[in-house]
Formats: C-alpha cells, sequence, structure tokens
C-alpha cells in the first residue's frame, strides 16, 4: 500500500474516531463504527486530501469534507451488501454489518451514517464559510440521492442479468461510483473559491478517477484474489452483472484503462509538484491488487 | 378533517410536485413520490406553518423546511414497514412501498427522500440566511440519525416481547417520534430568530405535541377502524409493542394525554390570536380517529 494512502487513512480514523466520541451515545454507534471504521483503505479521503495539497488547503478547512464523504461510502455498502440487493456476506475480509448485527440494524446504521455525513458539513467548527458550506452540501446530496448513488444502485440491479449496452453501463458507474469521486476532487476546489474554469477542470478529473477505480474493481473481481480484497471475486459473473468487462473483454478493458490514466496525468502535471501525491494515487488505483 | 390541515397538506403536495419536477429524472422519482405524496394528512407541516404563523414568518421562508421535514418522515416510515422492520404490507390503505416496487427499491427510495431532505435546506433559492439554514440542517439530522428516529427505531424494535418500563418507553418514543415533532415548532422560531428563551419554550411545546400525537397513534390502534386509519389495527400488541398503554391501561393513558393538552393549550395562549390555528390542530390530533 502507498504510504501517503496509510498515513491519510490514519488521519480520517482519528478524526471520524474522536467525531463518534463525542455524539451522543446511541445504540446504533457500535455498528456505524463497524460499518466505517472497520479497515477499508479510505482512497477517496487521500483523494480529497491530495487535491487539497493542489490548492493549499489546511487539514481544519477539508477533513469534515473527508469524513462526510467516508460516511457517505460507508453507508453506500452496508446497504449494498444486504440481502434484497446485492447479498454479500463479506466485506473487507470481515462479516457484512449486516451478518454482524442483523439485517434492520444495518439499514438503520446505514441510514445514521448518511445522515451524520451532511451533520458533519453543517457543524459550525469546521473553518468553511457558509455559503461554501451550503453549496458542499447541495453537491454531497446530488452524489448520494437518487441522482447519484442510490440511483446507481438501482440501475445496477434493474441490468443484472440482462444484455445492457456500453453507454448505459458506463452511465450507471458514473452515478454510482463516479460522482462521488468527482466531488472528491470538487470539494477542494469549491472551498479554495478557485475559477469555474479549475472547477471544471477538477470535476472532470474526479469523474475520470472514479471510472478507473470501478474498472479497476471489476478486473480485480475476475483476476484478484480472495484473501487481498476481502470478498469473494467472480462475483459479478455469477450475478450477471453489467460490467465493461462482460462487454470488451478483459485486456481491451485494461488497455482503455491505462490510456486513461495516461490522459489523466498530463493535464495534472501542469499543477507542478502540488500534484505529485493526486499522481501517485493515481498509479496505486490502477495497479492496486486488492 | 381540519380545513387548515387540508389546505395545508395541499399547499406541500403542490410544492413537492413542483421539486420533483424540477429534480433531474431517475428512476427512483416513482418511487420516491408514490411514498411521500400518496395521502397523508402531512400533520407536521400543519404544525410548522401553524407555528410560523406565530412569528410572523413568510411562505418562502418555511415552506423547504416543511418539505424537508415530510422527506424526512416518508423515508422513515417506508424503512419501517420493511420486512425486517414492522413487516407492514399497508400504509395509508394502500400498499406499502416495498409491496408495490419491491425491496431494495424501496430502501433506495427512502434514502433519497432522506438525502433530498437535506438538499431541499441548503437549496440557494430559499431565502433563509446560511448560517440559520446550516442550524437547521443540523437540528434536522440530530431529529433524523442515530440519536432521533433511526435510534428510536432501533429501540422500538429490540423493546419487541419484552418487558419494559415507563421511562424507557417514553425515551424510545421521543425518539421515535418526538424530536421531529420538535424540531416542527423550533424551525420557525430560528428562523425568526427568537431568544433562546422562545425557542426552548417552542422546543418543549413541539415535544409534547410529538408525545400526544405517538399516543393518540397507540390508542387508535386499540379503539381505532381499519378503514378509516388506513393500516391494520391491534398490531402492537400482536407485536408485543411496548406503548404507555400496555402500561397504564387505555383510560389512564387517555386522561394522562388530556391533562398534558391542556397544559399545552394554556401556554400557547399567551401568544394570542396568533396561536389560534396550532391550538385547533392541537385539538385535532388527540380527538382524530385516523
Amino acid at each position: 500500500m502507498l504510504k501517503v494512502i496509510v498515513k491519510n487513512a490514519e488521519t480520517l480514523d482519528r478524526f471520524l474516531k474522536k467525531y463518534f466520541k463525542d455524539q451522543k451515545y446511541s445504540n446504533l454507534i457500535i455498528p456505524m463504527k463497524y460499518g466505517i471504521l472497520t479497515g477499508g483503505k479510505k482512497i477517496r479521503s487521500t483523494i480529497i486530501l491530495n487535491t487539497a495539497k493542489i490548492f493549499n488547503l489546511k487539514l481544519n478547512k477539508i477533513i469534515n469534507i473527508c469524513g462526510a464523504v467516508e460516511c457517505v461510502h460507508s453507508y453506500s455498502l452496508i446497504h449494498d451488501d444486504l440481502p434484497c440487493m446485492d447479498n454479500d456476506k463479506l466485506r473487507r475480509g470481515k462479516p457484512a454489518t449486516h451478518i454482524k448485527f442483523g439485517e434492520s440494524t444495518a439499514i438503520l446504521a446505514g441510514n445514521s451514517l448518511l445522515t451524520l455525513a451532511f451533520e458533519m458539513i453543517a457543524e459550525k467548527k469546521y473553518n468553511i464559510k457558509p455559503n461554501v458550506k451550503l453549496l458542499l452540501l447541495k453537491k454531497l446530496a446530488e452524489c448520494a440521492g437518487h441522482t447519484g448513488i442510490a440511483g446507481g444502485q438501482f440501475l445496477d440491479l434493474s441490468y443484472e442479468k440482462r444484455k445492457i449496452n456500453n453507454l448505459k453501463i458506463i452511465n450507471m458507474q458514473k452515478k454510482k461510483t463516479g460522482k462521488l469521486f468527482k466531488f472528491c476532487c470538487l470539494a477542494p476546489a469549491i472551498i479554495a473559491e478557485e475559477s469555474n474554469k479549475v472547477k471544471n477542470e477538477m470535476s472532470f478529473i474526479g469523474e475520470e478517477i472514479g471510472f478507473l477505480f470501478q474498472i479497476t474493481d471489476d478486473l480485480l473481481d475476475i483476476k484478484g484474489n480472495k484473501k487481498n480484497i476481502g470478498k469473494p471475486v467472480n462475483k459479478d459473473r455469477k450475478k450477471g452483472k453489467s460490467t465493461l468487462i462482460n462487454l470488451l473483454g478483459y485486456n481491451k478493458t485494461l488497455e482503455f484503462a491505462f490510456r486513461r490514466k495516461k490522459m489523466l496525468i498530463n493535464r495534472l502535471k501542469k499543477y507542478g509538484k502540488k500534484s505529485n501525491e493526486l499522481i501517485e494515487t493515481l498509479n496505486f488505483i490502477l495497479e492496486r491488487t486488492y
């Protein structure tokens, strides 16, 4: 694992643990913490922190955004694993939340993490202008709701065991995965109050990174090692899930992904040294084995 | 039904229909609209609008708060009805969302309504100061998440078929129902930038109204008519749910509720004519037969 990813994941875990400690106690805290703190690379947070470097943002201007994104991501994983969704029993090498705590508790813990994401951004103590916070909240809602993750998951389920064309698969994956990655690169530019041109550039880069992340996930489902990735492999094919690989084949998909990565790195190079960490992460994303 | 409630419900439905029309299309819009627009008294919105009258707030300063509260409420009903939760097939006299659209779609539509609630408050076009919007967002998150509705539902499920004391039941109902009612009376006072004293008073009144609403729901579960209330009766007892009635008996609970209503009306009278509508609604809540 890349050193910078490990370091960022540790920073995030410390932030989240403190945040949970400061929350009023409820019985859902334990399953919520299980869903968000049990392993995971926190790759989205690393992308946010890498991008924040490009715009010289200090940690206290961005850490709550990382926390909120991880809450949204964990909520979506907990719900995706449910029996009526993807029916996965294993997540990050451990029992999925509904296996560990039961279905109703998993649903409620997921809902509570989603809610907490918005609370984290609205919180007074983080040093972001109120109007900027509201814009971030609106953008995050668009990533999480029916136009984003929830909408993408609906399409993913409805495409199972059907022949779906290329464009539709890409559109579904953009909603399910791409939008939140897009937000990860856009949010630091919004906080730094960059020009629309820069914000559009960062949105594009974020969405493309998300796309590459999804492709690697699909590739790992075929060539990955169950022990490494912490969940069963070959489940997409077994479930008749629509992926690019099912359409283009393994090698063509890999080739396609490397071409897009090269294009992205060229774009990032114009930010000079400040973009080095994001480029490192980008390389990791496509070469990861878990 | 009270005229003012019908009128307010119509206002809300118009607002929500327009809001959904302005959203980007997704396949989840139909089940979301089914969950929020199919019948329902929209009693929470009426309480918000009644309270807004006390503080002379215009509709465009409060309508998005009503919408957000209805989104949160509908999301919680959709999820409560799921097989792994309360397993109810009927809601407002119609098939529950998961019966109509399937379980996974119901979960995703619920999640999307919860998300939309926060988007509705963050939206630029509503005429509320940014800092006030952020405070409202934070308060609503506290009502919806693990310290509110989701936490209350967890307790409710875990209390089934167990002997639970009075205080614990009241605490569970405060989370599951009370907090959102509290928000309904508090939000207009926050927007009107009233003193802490007034805000505390409104919080108290809201929470008490929620408590009375819950008691009436429990009473209706015993003496109500399935056709009127649009869902099966006697389900609490069948499920071994903990309610005040199971502890105090029907008559003592009714007596207790009327005493508290009288106390609340006395408090509200000091706002003069401006509180008339809220008092009317309060009377309706305890006397309703559905």
